[in-house]
């Protein structure tokens, strides 16, 4: 069928067993094209199809509650409701979301884009339902990888002590993005040899309802497969937090999902549904992949599956940081390379092949990974950590209370900061200068170019005397060499004057340094540029010039304006009297939304246009006050 | 033996078991002694006295890494590594911790003071040791509720994947600060009751030794030990993350204790060693006590049990607000009351009381906590959380992914904000206004008394439109009458003048904002005081007559001055061109000692005397300009 007549899914109810793997067969059909066109994630949304279908199938959403967790794997659930003829507008500005989305239908009853919160809100929502007596179903989807961080580990220990039915179906795809981390992960590859309960689970009751001999012979096959069953209850995790555990099922085999749904379904208790699927089933390069190369991808050709490949020579901020990494791990052997589950996003690739007994990959467990930095450290090695910003907010408290309390040294390469692009407003890592800013003693660094985010990683490898934050943008740049002996003075910023005479000045930091010297190059006023490279400590030489300043003074923040560098600097300068003309231009109180970079800057009234639009204004009232 | 004559903890090694039995009888009567003159940390002190001198028995610290979890639980660690002389200091200002500190001992190798860090930092440690070819154990000591927070969980993830050993001790007191919660507690109770185990544990092996009979004596127990053990190690959680497992072992028995570490010290892997111990165990109260209040204990008789109560006529803001919140669940029948493991605490063993349905504790476990807030609400309840400052950092993304960025309608008690006193550096909550102010659209509000607090949640329950911060000192306060129909207009402060006249203006929030007016009703200088009692949404009106102020505006804020009121009020002055004298007084750059909170104001620099001076020396510089 064409999916894109599909207006909501209760026509699925009509459908007998084989109409509905026709569909799930179109279902994928269309997925592979149109994410070939527009990019997107392809193997955890070509795994979950049957799923997807069986769970609307069986429950009558938006009466029950869908909640995927991340929300990545829903392009399927976002079909069968109505939304495949948005696909080509999929995570673009104004388009589709790539996540779970409130505002974009009524079957999305929540959203996130962060793992491991699907089962703290279907526990909120069922226990609101209980209270307000109603009879719904709460179900939330949760994969292999998501399950072992913190906070779905709390909420399933929860769920275990409580009366409130919530349907955890577990989404075992024996991968993250690519490869699963941790020993649970170790006993679900001997659940998955080791189990043959599923052969024996053909329902025979139709049939003993019919004679006694089948009564008899149905409480045997009962009995065995109880023993089965309990075999792997008795071994299952679930088990451990007093939960109620189903499978495990071949969630790619329709007909098993869906009694293993309606199983769930009769339960009056909370129960896992434990089902095993392929990620990126239903396209054979997908499906082969083993580096996740897959998970999220950008357009390609659907026959050869090669992406297009821009022929930039810019590289990514992540990689000129890990090729650097790799340059001083092999100077200083007590480097230790840590990430949460992103060696292919950091780039960290080359550096886990050559340095296996130095590269640790924890898995989605960032509090984890920030605490055992200040063990590596105390135990006299020198721990950096490859993480994005969005997701470090998850590990706020152990970079506070574990590694900038105890002033533990290490080196934190903060990954995609600043606004995103396509994954939208759970992603952007504009956060992140607000809530490092006030850490005592730490040091955060927004390099201006490739160049500085080596001199960076050098010194801090060299100073080892407290947590250095190193600031990446999502784009790429160009990489210039240096040397792992060179460094830089912590807390210096630069001035970059256009000429001895100038009529205002810029205050920056990161890559919108080169862009703003670019773009006022040859300006109508002649623009000074400071490099606040330093966001910590700041430069209390040239902040002190600055509160001398008669001429106009922009702080240009493409991040959160609050509580960032503008805000920093108005302290010191309020403080120390100064008179001139003061503007912030950054990221007002908001979520940003998807789009391009640009898109989004623009958006938000921080491209370089806006700027320019600013400057204007302040520059035609300094006029009129002269 | 008097324990004060302890220089370290070498002398166990010559003593035969009935000399370390009394010794544990002495380290209890100086524990229970000692806390009843200073006030501490009692009941999981009692309980882990034959665990910690089994350790130092078995083990070689400082050469064996010892990492309490929490670390409230370190005295008798304390005592037998030379510190007894200095309880009569503990937890006072420039005193003994009331945690493991690093530079308080060598035998302190790690510190925290939040729960579930510790097998984290043990794997680190384990990590860089065997980097650097060395035999030192890592052992990590955690309780039953500290284990089941996300953190932890990780850690017991990735420890299962690892060849790095370290040993972690689980001490299971069925106890967290009152009840445990979650599936995991239920399935442990199972545990406790079914296991018989212990009771076959006599080791034969010398006596095996001598006969070839005893050999197969000593197989055939080996057999049905394992037999036993292999039913519990099926059931355990602990196996499930792929780790070797032993248990449970009376914890109080120090001869079963000290058998079991050995087992622990003689594996080549990683190992869980389950203990069963009392918390109070040596004090009646303190082992009777089902609620938690011999977890933290002020001062009290010995021989009575009875706490030094003071006469004051003042509440605490913690039950000033369940109070209400009380008054205000009984009309409305959909706000819905959460704690993570803090009912005693945050003040709200009544209200658990009086709506069994609407109260929910979630155990230690605040990011679980904050999500399923978003479930509740979606699900049409209105749900308040009463969260300590501190603890409140482990849950930063789930306050902005799940419940900023979806607006979320909520209620939020920060409580213990600011300076707590003699927790020390770990607990200080004066970190809250600087992460959660760039959050967008929230209200933080920060109450002068008890009147604008009860108003502050009448509006955010009536309003219910976004998540609503309201910060609660630790300090005690009047409880002034207020009826649950009052509400407050979101983002308005006042202006307090002393007459027509005044010399500077001070701007401050919370308590302070009495204490100010106090202290300077009538000083030399005529102060006005404005009551920034909304942190967000600051208010614009009363921010514009500032900016055009001519004279000096004093910001005083009791919390880190980094990214709080000043700044963020500092940049609205620049950016509007404001001409006064402008200073902020509050916390610089640091984690503020133990002590009282009087003593860490005049040690930090912000209490009343040395804003006093700094008004001194902000007019006399006025003087001098005119």
């Amino acid at each position: 069928m064409n999916v894109k007549e599909i207006k909501d899914p209760h026509f699925l109810k009509e459908l007998n067993l084989e109409q509905l793997e026709d569909l799930c067969c179109d279902l994928r059909k269309f997925t592979i094209n149109s994410v070939a066109k527009t990019g997107g994630h392809l193997s955890s949304n070509l795994g979950i199809v049957e799923l997807t279908v069986g769970m609307h199938y069986v429950f009558d959403a938006p009466f029950d509650k869908f909640i995927f967790d991340v929300g990545h794997q829903t392009y399927i659930h976002k079909i069968l409701t109505g939304r495949a003829q948005y696909f080509n507008t999929l995570r673009q500005y104004q388009g589709l979301s790539g996540f779970q989305k409130r505002d974009e239908s009524i079957y999305d009853c929540y959203e996130a884009g962060h793992s491991s919160t699907s089962i703290s809100a279907a526990i909120g929502m069922a226990i609101a339902r209980d209270l307000n007596q109603q009879s719904n179903e709460v179900i939330a989807v949760i994969g292999d990888a998501s399950i072992v961080s913190g906070e779905a580990l709390e909420a399933l220990n929860h769920l275990g002590s409580i009366e409130n039915k919530v349907i955890v179906i577990f989404n075992d795809n024996a991968m993250s993005i690519s490869q699963p981390v941790g020993g649970f992960h170790e006993f679900l590859a001997k659940v998955r040899i080791s189990n043959r309960y599923n052969d024996l689970k053909d329902d025979v009751r139709p049939f003993a309802k019919k004679s006694r001999l089948a009564s008899m012979v149905l409480i045997a096959a009962k009995n065995i497969k109880d023993f089965f069953r309990r075999s792997l209850i008795d071994d299952s995790i679930f088990q451990n937090f007093n939960l109620q555990y189903y499978g495990p099922v071949d969630g790619n085999n329709l007909n098993e999902v869906i009694k293993a749904l309606n199983i769930a379904k009769k339960s009056n208790n909370s129960i896992v549904l434990h089902f095993n699927t392929k990620k990126g089933l239903g396209y054979q390069q997908a499906q082969d992949d083993t580096t996740g190369c897959w998970h999220g991808i950008g357009p390609f050709d659907v026959k050869t599956g090669l992406t297009h490949i821009s022929q930039s020579t810019k590289t990514s901020w992540s990689c000129i940081v890990a090729n650097h990494l790799e340059k001083l791990m092999e100077e200083d052997r007590d480097i230790v390379a840590i990430t949460p589950a992103m060696i292919k996003g950091s780039c960290l690739d080359h550096i886990f092949e050559k340095f296996p007994d130095r590269a640790i990959d924890v898995g989605i467990a960032e509090q984890h990974a920030a605490t055992s930095m200040s063990g590596l450290a105390i135990g006299g090695k020198k721990p950096f950590l490859s993480i994005y910003s969005s997701f470090m907010q998850r590990a706020y408290d152990q970079f506070n209370h574990d590694l900038a309390r105890m002033k533990i040294p290490c080196l934190i390469a903060i990954d995609r900061a600043g606004v995103v692009g396509s994954d939208g407003p759970t992603h952007h890592g504009i956060f992140d200068i607000g809530f490092l800013l006030p850490l005592p003693d730490i040091v955060l660094f927004a390099p201006r170019d490739s160049y500085e985010a080596k001199l960076l990683m050098n010194a801090a490898f060299k100073n080892n005397d407290r947590p250095y934050f190193i600031r990446l943008p999502r784009n790429s740049v160009e990489n210039i060499p240096c040397s792992t002996s060179k460094t830089i003075e912590i807390g210096t910023w630069q001035t970059i004057n256009p000429a001895d005479q100038y009529d205002l000045t810029i205050v920056c930091y990161g890559d919108n340094v080169n862009k703003v010297i670019a773009h006022f190059k040859s300006h109508k006023y002649r623009v000074r540029v400071v490099n606040a490279r330093f966001l910590k400590p700041m430069d209390t030489t040239i902040m002190a010039e600055l509160a001398k300043e008669t001429k106009p003074v922009i702080v240009y923040e493409t991040d959160l304006v609050c509580n960032s560098l503008g805000y920093n600097l108005a302290a010191y300068m309020m403080e120390h009297a100064a008179r001139c003309v003061f503007k912030i231009v950054g990221i007002q109180d908001s979520y940003p939304p998807q789009g391009t970079i640009e898109e989004i800057f623009k958006h938000e009234g921080v491209d370089l246009l806006s700027l320019e639009k600013e400057i204007e204004r302040v520059m035609e009232n300094e006029k009129r006050k002269n």
